[in-house]
């Protein structure tokens, strides 16, 4: 290593909102249902319990990540998860950062520390 | 959503140990560089403080994903880090969900949920 002084695995923009793993998981099934998902159909997805899913979508939504929006289906009280116009943006830019998380681990440097060489093995 | 009663977006494969921001770039830059990082170069290319870098290394090493060899050069002491074999299998794992993450979250389905139709608007 030489030139290098710049933190280049440090990956700021992995932003511990959205890369904590129930939340990456929350995140990442309403990318792929922009209609929005129901509180039920998350909680199935994602594998997480009322407690945790709620806990969750609170921290979401305070972070204006996602929308909830409270209405009635057959007379019952129906809760649709979005994600906001902000939260695919901002989550977008996040998949951008894991993209190079995977392209930076597939690179094996032939620049490999010179100095290296001359390590010698600390006596016993 | 009809037939999903499969978590599938629950990640399970995320450890904890390698998911954490910090860890998830040490391993990145040491998956990079085969030959292994001396405590300097972990410390300038992942942005960490000396304190934030031990701790963190512990965390690996205590998961037998890394392998610390302490050396001497110029006759200075000279930490080498390196992926252990188990510590390489077990990320190019943890690579292959955060493949799957990106996968799906770019997938719209279009079996959208049919339930939504139905939603009336809370009245207010």
């Amino acid at each position: 290593m030489n030139e290098t002084t710049e933190a280049i695995f440090a990956y700021d923009g992995l932003d511990r909102v959205m890369h904590e793993k129930a939340r990456l998981g929350m995140l990442t099934s309403l990318a792929a249902h922009p209609k929005g998902l129901t509180f039920g159909d998350l909680k199935q997805l994602c594998g997480l319990t009322d407690g945790n899913l709620s806990r969750h979508l609170k921290v979401l939504e305070e972070a204006k990540l996602i929308k909830i929006e409270k209405g009635y289906l057959a007379n019952r009280p129906h809760t649709t998860v979005f994600l906001t116009k902000h939260g695919r943006q901002r989550f977008l830019d996040y998949l951008s950062v894991l993209e190079k998380v995977l392209h930076d681990a597939a690179q094996e440097t032939d620049e490999e520390n010179s100095s290296n060489k001359n390590l010698k093995p600390r006596p016993a």
